[in-house]
């Protein structure tokens, strides 16, 4: 009896181990998890090992930052520091200077397995793609997929460029409008309020063909426009945020439209954009601007052609290795139709302009541009601003660099003559980290209750 | 008894049962190659499906590449066709145009373990790394310690400067060295034969600050070099692999070296470079040209900070992508003291040169550049010559136009004339796929057997 029990006990636990058995086994060489993966197992085990470094939700490590003793470091958001970023530093200033669109890391840390990529050794060494073009043929259908999406933009009729960033497409069109048989360079102009860069790029390449001649309104009533003019429009507006047209016409007239904001997280979409040649970047659509990549959409062939020459010239073409991420964060993104990042996206910026709003709502010395709430074409309602900057400005008379009044208070904000306006303006980004974005709301609470004779609710 | 039997033969099952269940247990959770996994799992899986696909060895399939009914498809080399690329086309042109270093793809194919990198989805967003620079400071250390590895260049008291592609480089060394205060602008030269692309990117840019003035040699002799000069110097030469050095002299003499071809597999490295301004290129020492990813190293400060500022103008720095996928690229040619990648592309570039010569040795119609063997400080040795590119001329009087004697016989190269030469020169391209220079051997073993009264052995 005594060896029966024993024997029925073997063959309970032999059934138990053989269960294991064969789950183990399905884990291992059946599912789909753990199937044939080889080579490529290392480089994923270092990313997985980078990403797990704890930095206390205010930094992350890279795969190409510093390793001590063969451990990852992490990297600290701004006014964080320690080993694991949990070190608050009190008198660090708010810095609400630089447009960095960090708002969007959480978004791609929720999305991590969807949007990770593995480049293998050998991937795409050649110079040229197989059509011996230096443009990924996938990644402009799925270019031109999303903005079907977005609504935001016509591509049909289109021809597409990529650049290194919208930064070197500005340059790349500045050339391609201006290689037009003309006696005298283009004049390159922009409307005050304007993003500074376009006067530092067009300063520095110093071409025969182009020159840059400040703000579009003092050509506006010259009634002899005859001569070429390259007109730059930013719509919606850096700094401000206002949706704008081209403010000159005529033959010789020729738009660049900079729609790098132009996405719904950042302002309603009236109606899908529509011009000759429309500047758009990854930076502001998924966040990552260090990846340095954007596109233009280009009606004139002739354009296209000399848009193609340019960036054989610069640098044959943009990197593969950042068209295969782009690739990858467009399919992402274009899960769901575009929602869940631009809900995620318009959300937090939407409840930042209603903090800071609030905030300023109670100040006599300091206001904000007003957007009024529109029809958006993407969300299918009317909705309220969500701008990427704040364009505060200094009420007082006397405050004549408003931008050394919020430095007093331990807030850098990019002052208004870098926009060739008045230093009663300071533009204020609300597009970086939360960390960033909740220290200068806190500095500004404290700047703005410390007024006399503050308003109350 | 029976029972007994029973009872054992369980436990001896039990027993081999639990210790299979501690291997699979082991591998699955203990094993460093399964540990761990999750959230990359999918990225390094899409990858390998993508690199298991068989082309017959003439082609691969890329992540961003065509899918068909969710399988990759093969992208083939040159004259090579269908869907494994085992379709060879007789009548296909032998293409040795290009500088397509795609003989160094099977070196990435047989490294596909320590070459793979993950990219995480958040990686590296923002605009700046976390020194405010442009510049990743790893890749910058791993740059001057593969430069004292192959002994070719002396990084010590140099500044660095990323780039895409030695392309753009050249040009912002143009900027930088011609932004110095003069009334007229600075005249840019070359040594006949010379890359095409120095005349044709320094034209396209128009600045007022430079402009192109052809070959070197028709300034050596005016003892007036009172003006700027830019001299180009390239070292090893593209297309003749000859060692150069600086022709002209001066206080307002400026030079930039290209080096791009200065690496123990192109040439004998007599010496480290020790110039003012030189100027190398992943594209030709990993082969991965569509990275586009170069630097400079840089003596003068002021130059270096001019350099950067171009940078920063023309595109905000290079993609950190690539600088990502460019860091783990030297770190693997580092293993081994950069011994294995050298030794894989000498020995491919020297036995190609060698079965060119020896076809071309039957000839009395061609001939190619004579290199001298030299001593190779990187391999410790007198080595023969292994270039980039074969000079080629037509001999006879009458075959002026050497290259369309070669398109007769199916095979493409690039004329003299590009290079500023005699057109009874033509550069043919030895650095391309295995399949490309099967091809070319073959067309020209064709060619010269096919010659009245060729040499026989």
């Amino acid at each position: 009896m005594e060896k029966f029990q024993r024997s029925k006990y073997y063959s309970v636990c032999l059934v138990s181990s053989i269960i294991l058995n064969l789950f183990f086994f399905i884990n291992l060489y059946v599912g789909d998890k753990w199937k044939e993966l080889s080579w490529s197992h290392r480089a994923a085990a270092e990313a997985e090992a980078v990403a797990s470094l704890s930095c206390s939700g205010h930094g992350r490590a890279y795969l190409d930052g510093l390793f001590l003793d063969g451990k990852p470091v992490c990297e600290c958001n701004t006014c964080f520091g320690g080993p694991d970023c949990s070190e608050f530093s009190p008198g660090c200033p708010a810095d609400a200077n630089s447009g960095d669109p960090l708002f969007l890391e959480p978004f791609w840390m929720q999305h991590a397995a969807s949007s990770a990529i593995l480049v293998a050794g050998w991937h795409r060494m050649s110079y040229i793609f197989s059509d011996h073009s230096y443009i990924s043929q996938e990644l402009e259908k799925h270019v031109r997929k999303f903005h079907a999406i977005a609504r935001n933009a016509v591509t049909a009729g289109r021809y597409i460029v990529f650049g290194s960033g919208s930064t070197q497409l500005l340059n790349a069109a500045v050339y391609a409008l201006s290689q037009e048989n003309s006696s005298s360079p283009a004049r390159v102009v922009a409307s005050i309020p304007y993003y500074p860069f376009y006067k530092i790029q067009t300063d520095y390449f110093r071409s025969v063909d182009f020159e840059f001649q400040g703000d579009t309104s003092s050509w506006k009533n010259t009634s002899d426009v005859s001569e070429n003019v390259i007109e730059f429009v930013t719509s919606p507006n850096n700094p401000d945020g206002q949706l704008k047209k081209a403010v000159l016409q005529g033959p010789s007239v020729k738009t660049i439209h900079d729609h790098a904001y132009y996405w719904p997280h950042f302002t309603a979409i009236p109606t899908p954009a529509d011009e000759d040649l429309m500047i758009f970047t990854i930076s502001k659509l998924t966040g990552h601007a260090g990846s340095r990549f954007g596109w233009a959409l280009i009606k004139n062939e002739a354009v296209y052609q000399r848009m193609l020459v340019y960036m054989s010239m610069s640098e044959m073409g943009v990197s593969r290795d950042t068209q295969l991420r782009t690739l990858k964060l467009l399919k992402v993104v274009l899960e769901g139709e575009g929602r869940e990042i631009f809900d995620f996206a318009f959300k937090t910026m939407r409840s930042r302009w209603e903090k800071l709003s609030q905030t300023l709502s109670m100040s006599k010395r300091f206001s904000i541009q007003n957007i009024a709430p529109q029809y958006c074409t993407f969300f299918q309602k009317v909705r309220g601003p969500s701008p990427a900057f704040a364009w505060l400005k200094c009420e007082k008379e006397e405050d004549k660099d408003c931008s050394t009044v919020l430095r007093a208070a331990n807030i850098i904000g990019r002052e208004g003559s870098m926009f060739t306006a008045d230093n009663h303006y300071v533009r204020l980004s609300l597009l970086k980290s939360q960390d960033d974005f909740d220290l200068l709301l806190h500095r500004l609470n404290k700047l703005v209750s410390g007024e006399d004779g503050v308003k109350t609710m």
